[in-house]
């Protein structure tokens, strides 16, 4: 049975507060809770991390060396400076997927440029909360190991 | 019951000879076969479509006008330069999700600017011939009215 | 009696039905009505031409060589990234005249480069419909010799 | 009957003699003689101002608040960096054409830059003289309620 | 009675230590007692947080959420990069001004980006220690409903 | 007893009338008349100039040497290109602050470019009319000798 | 015996009535005669093809997958932004030879980018019609197995 | 016997006030005295003017077309940004030497940027109010015939 | 007997896990292993840091003050972004060397920019664990005062 | 009989030691007799010259004026930064061909431009040593009268 | 007596021959003539030096040092790249005059760059040969000490 | 006993002479003797070589190949754009240290760029005369096969 981590970046704990007219009205809870159902279809354990902080994020990255299968992260803002998480993700060899709530490319110049997106497996976003749970199909495939498409 | 399109760019006719390093020795047949199996479990209608031509593509896209509740297109090459494409969609008001095999954020340079992905409803890419049953299952969500995440 | 040719690029052919708010509500058929009622005024003959594709324009604008005194031109998206269509007016050393509906300075940054203008008589943008009429007007004063201003 | 400003920007008064092969021999008496007879013949009225004095551009658009009805404007060497003019513009809400007599994209780069344009109802280039008489045709079609064409 | 939270980004502790050339001698605590002073005399609740985290400064801003009129922040060098920091204020909808101390154009060029002054009232830089009491009074003007000013 | 000089650029004599939804409904008048009384209350004097012409501003800035102990301006769409008015500053040696009426970051990038910024105490902007009130205060504390902040 | 193709982009089916100052007067009838005596006194089969539609060009690539051993191709204006002509070489396979008739660094700065010249074997230009010469000589020594000099 | 203007742009007038440090402390009435010397000893006729206002420069660069044989200008932070002077030297054909006192290259970086320099018949920088006698020296050779090195 | 501080950014506490290929097998024990006996025989003393948290090191550089004769410091990816840290040195006027293990001018582009750099005492890299011993070396000759090398 | 001169620029001294997988393993002197034989068989006289010295090179070129019909040469390094060797070929008015060994398209960015390309005839680059051979066929066609390919 | 050392850069033994259009007929042995008559007239001794090998320059400047009061030079194509000319000058702290024979301004891009130009004295181009003599006057004016303007 | 060659470019023969704020009052003379000493205890053998010629520089490197076990360079004013000296170090496979006596982080914009850093094994910078040594330290540990840090 193989285990994910599902880890959302700064200011996504406000999910519901934070300008719905750009990501919807669900809570962060809303969308666990969807996740924690379809991981159950899929037959694989799911665990969620939140944090403002970037060093606990990368923290918490460190943690899945040898312990997790995928990852899928939402960075947030650290999407795009953050290259202290890029380097966690190169220490650890886990693969993972990076989603975005908003379609990226739509909004400010400079939330189009990620500086983790070269190092992922695929890069899902502009579903809402949704893109998680594409995200966590994407995993699960890769995991799998049908999914060996680079 | 919903119609979706799914239209395939420039060289996609030759999956499964082209750089199978970079893009899996799927064909399009056998990705096709898969699509209309998803489709299938969906309920919906899916119809397919492939042009080495830029015009022909344009063509198709005005034909959906009035007609398909949704689009998911793989552009290829066109991704990167053709504005007339992107003028098509702008067109006909018919939302699609744009989808790439491989992950644009890890080649060439001009592989990572996507002239349509601003107007698309979101992009995924990197995880092979499954990107296009995400777009699919993207699109499904999107059209059914659950996905109203812009 | 001289002859102008009239060109209209990809997607023209959907006016009426794109983006009314940006280019109005007319149609082609209208406009090319308008159009022969000018040239009628003007006692010239006057030939219209639409197309989605690159290549039937570039033929389109050979077969004018030694055929026609000069040409107006909408190039729509191919604006942008035509050199194929601009070596093609090299090619024939008819005069052109370039119009767009909308005015491009005011859009997406894109629009503001044109790979044509520069070997065009002059560039009118931003009177919607009647960009056309002031172009034939225009090619018309150029044809007739009174147009040296270069 | 609606009234119409033509404003000459800097060196303007030089024309005939300032680089006929770029501008023509025509001078600005004899441009405006045939603007006068254009205005007559569409039944509006129409007044002239030179100066090379950015400063009395300035006031002299700001004159034509609640007293004209459309502009049309050569900037000269101020469309290039007259952020002044512009905002000159912005303060009074009438309408304006942005004209040039030759084609700016075929002359140095920094005169293919307009600060001006993209608050303009649209821009004429490259007909000499003409896109004077090219320019009052089309403020005075937006004038009129038939150029509704943003 | 209004709430006020002034916030101060990293090394900003260090304050009439660090290179006091260009930041003055001032301590924190002495630029907190004036504030405290002004607050009283306008009739104001004044608060004060220092971190050299970014983590704990996004997680203060996002507790002022439906509890705090108006924040006053100098961003330190966050005010460079943090986009996590600009998230937070998008999240949270309450007004902000940016201060600094030294006047940001005369200094690197690094310095004079901010990240997040495009969303902030407005920003004041280059009067020492006084910027804080100017920005006091300008969240307070624009907190009292006087300050439609966008 | 100090004597500061407010100068207003080019278009803000239009005040009231120009763009309010950007600058607001005040005139030119009500902001001199409030100026005015915060400068009793400051035991100042306070003169005033608006002008639409560079060069006239330029010698106002020149008739400042010697009789004038700080200036406040707001240099309008001047701010952006007149490196003379920039030079003007230089050779008087009078302390100035510059401020805008909004907030320079939310508007055009053109401008979010200061030439004259570099040079002076420091920059306020994005309080609409009360940025004039704001700098009259932080010019004041500059004179005063309380400000030496750089 | 080696087969060979060689593929004209879009107007050079004009040569010897396009800009002759530029390409000289040869039409492609004569240049391609002369290929022919060239190919047989080398022992190699030779073929052409010409088209203004990027399509057609694609398709005539991918027909030489597994059915020719080397190609020769002029892209004219495709060499500049046909992703889609770059992309069709991928997929075959099949070594080819870049050659422009004019130095396409002595031309417009647009001409001096190629998207294809990084998988050609190598790029000829500047010789006129003899660069085909050249063109042909260069493949056929590759192909020969004495040209691996990548 | 030849005829030369020497013009001087904005703030020269406050030469020995400003930024001595740069410019030196001679004053432009000293400058002009030893021009006056000096073009006795070269049997010429010089003449002066210095202005702050764009748009009077560009009336006396107008005023000398048929009257003058050449002209010296220090166009000071017009250099940077007029376009206007630019085409007034263009629209009147007299040859004009450009004269800085410092050496441009040693300054901020906008200050090494001229849009005149690339048509005058040279540049001449840095070495104070000695530029302006080896200005006069330039254009007295140039305009006796023996210059003629374009 | 001088005292320095060697401080680890982050995820240099995976050494030996992480990208052997680029950073060799060491760990971090290992390596502070040798710089202990490295210090040991200059006679000074050594103290190590390591934290994933960029607030936690600025708080330890913070510590620093008074308290410290110098730094070597491997920001790892805070090298490229964190002005937290830069100033953070500024605070505190210890001199610091900058090290890396990895020759960084070999790597991705984003790694060649350091933020810090420019305020250090010099820079070493492309040594591997080595890169620690000779910034050792350099940080004690340059707090002996035989490195006044600026 | 036509007399040619081959010029080898920086290291090309070393072929067959350098980096033999780009270069190939063939040396100067085999290179150099197979030029030997190739100019017998066209009936022409070769010479060749050798260094790594900037200015030898340019003298020898400079000794070519009225001695030499035409020269190839492969520039080396000098090819990206040596204005002195553009401005040799400029003063002697001698055409020449400029080679290289590998497709310098496929190598490092600054190995794309070259600074004496646009003065060259042409340019050939990608087939090895063969480059020399179709180096030396291009000039002596050109020499002969048949190559008026501009 | 002063001593002034003239050193001409690379190709400049070819003036009269190269580029005559450009820069003249002048032969260097002819310039460098009135080059002594005005040396004697001014009472300085005046030696030259030419060289095509930059190291060679490098040599002169450096055998400067103590030795000559003052160094004219031409550096031709060096002036764009040759970092170690300029560090050849900052070695001596001998002052130096920067000349070009045409209007660096009027030419191609490259050649308005100067990397010896910010550590002149001054920058005197456009006059021919007669910029030479111009520059003599001003590193003698220098020299004298009347040219302390910097 | 391994064998190392220190490599000194341009002006460094000028060390102590030559602007000794920036690099100090050490003479290569000195340098070099603290060198030799530092070889005798490691146990190696050490040449110097200085030249102020580029090619000299070429020559000397390859030289070098298979007769010295590595390479410590200062390439001075070369390091900014000797593509000559980076191939010549290719060309011979030998390892080698790049060092700076200043920290170039800290000066010039131009001086930030080494075109020969990303082929050395590493580059020091910063520590004046004690950078050689490091490089010395450096190259020997890489020879010693102790330091495969790649």
């Amino acid at each position: 049975m193989s285990k994910i981590v599902v880890i959302h970046g700064p200011n996504l704990n406000m999910l519901g507060i934070r300008e719905p007219a750009i990501y919807g009205a669900d809570t962060l809870a809303s969308i666990e809770k969807r996740l924690t159902e379809l991981a159950k279809s899929l037959d694989i354990q799911v665990e969620f991390y939140q944090s403002n902080h970037e060093g606990a994020i990368i923290d918490r990255i460190q943690a899945c060396y040898g312990a997790v299968d995928g990852i899928v992260i939402n960075p947030g803002a650290f999407t795009h400076y953050s290259y202290g998480i890029r380097d966690a993700f190169s220490s650890i060899s886990v693969p993972f997927v990076e989603i975005h709530l908003s379609n990226i490319h739509k909004r400010e110049e400079f939330r189009q440029n990620s500086v983790t997106a070269s190092i992922a497996v695929g890069q899902i976003s502009g579903f809402g909360a949704y893109s998680y749970e594409l995200g966590l199909l994407a995993i699960h495939r890769h995991v799998q190991g049908n999914g060996t498409h680079e």
